[in-house]
């Protein structure tokens, strides 16, 4: 057993509050935070669904004072991040509230941070670079899927040289994650199943990747067993709030698992799809899923093994090579039923990008702990297999 | 599904440093804890084991001031407590190391925050009572079973009314718990035997009972499956590191599990055995068990289908009930396998006992989440089958 050659490191520096109307318990959150003057960030979308008043309505009601910044791209750009920084300092905020998916979280958390240190935020890309602690954060999920508000990691862009920092560290992690399913029923189909997968992907990178440990494991296994059991349900019939209810959870408990072990190679892969070519991550993920897992398969056949049969395959009997090779079908089946685009052929990705993005992705810091080591070549081929 | 009208809360105080060696961290540890006065808490046999003298050499090599104190009985009293603290006190420590099974860590835990409040500790029993945070409190535990080394509880007598007290809150856990299994390996079998079983019976409680909630479910399960695994190893083969890897690990995630849930009656039934008729906590949980399943079983079936498969049993085919009963198979063989005491007798408990057992076991606050619901005349039911 390998375990025992290792020491592991297990923290959760967010409180997680969760459940159908949570969102209910923000005005006594805020307040137990010392909260007095909240900036809000959030997205247009979030804003034109509805669900930003929902938030801004509960402050007002406990007469706590706000700012809302809704500004925010979909893939947070350096310079929004400066210019929201600067209005909550003019606020003098003291305390950020993200509200929204991956986007609007990250920039809240950004934002929160980049209050009490200088410069530029993609300067500290990388973990724990940050010098300063920020204000408490407060992150409000809508979509199930990027786990950002209990991770430490923050994604920035800088669109005008099409690059996507990770910004990681205890600083990062929001105080509290208040997760209200009910708040993700109105995700179209599309976005929940994108999501759903990112979702997946988290849960199946850190499972499966070099530097996972048992706390992880269990909390992975949780993740895919709710979005096994409910992801197509979430997609075909959005008004379920049982399923938007798995759904949530196994984002946030991916998130719990993956904070301290990092991912794999779709992630690797993801930052230059999103950066360059504007694939959203989910279906980034989602459609570079079934090729990694091809790939890394005989670095934990055992693992895969498992993913089948909590996808509910039937392994009983299979040489522990086929039985591990069920997980890759399923994962494919998954996509198909949930309308997961064909390929990356769709977003302008040619043969002729495979070294960019190749080279790009060796770059990340998930390539380290996936769970087989490849080669530039090895990358090329998993993006030529996923156009 | 219930889980739909609650909302639930899950956080974790403690880090968590887990792995063989993990102990050779210590150091730097507590110098990032700005520990420069370090009061060691510990008792007896784990003096006479050399388990202590490894810990302090480690803090004497890196030239960090420290004080022991080893007179922790083994159910620590609030005199004892009372001396620690005015040691603790007078030595000026700024962070506090329990190094031991349960009553040396809740020892340790309770001189921690008694240095920063007044009085003594069993006024402030139930939770959150304590006015002010103590000082830095590392765990590493020497048993697996316990889990006190991630719990926000203490549990302390009053010899004099042979009265046990459970005080619990922030203030309580362990800021880091150094969790190294190797420090296990010469614990007798009768004792790996009664503290498995205890963290059994934590990860179990907390499944069924009422206050569950999904990340705890997640963390119960995998707890099990280790105990199910190894703990027949453990004791059969105490010389075994992966086995006791596993105990150790399956002990923390437990305590991780229902630290936000509370546990069930043979909890609430192991204070007066233990305050009264010395029943060594694990054993008392491990004679117990088996009847509280028996009587819990139809206030959650599923669970306890669960559970059974978990530990083995084929349970294909059969009618839920029939399912659910072969967890109680189960547990009774393990516990049989183990040399787990037939029952209560050998302590001296008489059926003239159990009016005031069930009557001090009503008390608990572990009743309150139990699947089911007891009357007095259960609880009295419980105790005499387990004479
Ligand atoms: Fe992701
Ligand atoms: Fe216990």
């Amino acid at each position: 057993m390998n375990l025992l050659s290792r020491i592991f490191q297990y923290e959760l520096p967010t409180q997680i509050v969760f459940g159908v109307n949570a969102i209910q318990e923000l005005p006594q959150k805020v307040r137990k935070l010392a909260g007095s003057r909240v900036f809000v960030v959030s997205d247009p979308g979030v804003e034109q669904a509805g669900i930003l008043k929902k938030v801004t309505d509960l402050l007002a009601e406990s007469h706590i004072t706000f700012e809302t910044f809704t500004e925010v791209d979909r893939e947070p750009d350096v310079k929004t991040i400066g210019i929201a920084t600067g209005k909550a300092k003019e606020f003098a905020a003291d305390l950020v509230i993200g509200v929204g998916g991956g986007s609007a979280q990250d920039a809240a958390k950004a934002v929160a941070v980049m209050i009490n240190n200088e410069g530029k935020i993609t300067q500290y890309a990388g973990l724990d670079k940050l010098p300063n602690p920020g204000v408490p954060i407060i992150c409000i999920p809508t979509t199930a899927g990027t786990g950002s508000e209990v991770t430490i990691w923050t994604v920035i862009s800088e669109k005008e040289n099409n690059m996507k920092f990770g910004i990681g560290g205890k600083y990062l992690a929001p105080t509290l994650a208040l997760c209200d399913p009910a708040l993700t029923l109105s995700l179209p189909g599309p976005m929940t199943a994108a999501t759903g997968i990112d979702a997946l992907t988290h849960a199946l990178e850190s499972f499966v990747n070099k530097a996972t440990q048992p706390v992880s494991e269990a909390l992975s296994r949780e993740s895919m067993r709710l979005i096994a059991k409910s992801l197509r349900k979430a997609v075909a019939q959005g008004d379920k709030l049982e399923a938007r209810y798995d759904m949530l959870l196994a984002s946030t408990i991916a998130a719990m698992a993956f904070n301290p072990t990092r991912l794999g190679l779709a992630h690797a892969l993801c930052m230059p799809l999103g950066g360059k070519f504007k694939v959203p991550h989910g279906v980034a993920n989602a459609i570079l899923l079934p090729q990694v897992m091809e790939f890394n398969l005989v670095g934990n056949l055992e693992k895969f093994k498992e993913i089948a049969e909590i996808f509910g395959e039937n392994t009983e009997g299979l040489p522990l090579r086929d039985a591990a090779e069920l997980s890759v079908k399923a994962i494919r089946q998954l996509n198909r039923d949930i309308g997961i685009p064909a390929g990356l052929r769709e977003y302008g990705v040619t043969e002729e990008n495979l070294d960019y993005i190749a080279r790009e992705g060796m770059t990340s810091g998930n390539v380290l702990v996936n769970p087989r080591k490849p080669t530039l070549e090895d990358l090329k081929e998993i993006v030529r297999r996923s156009i």
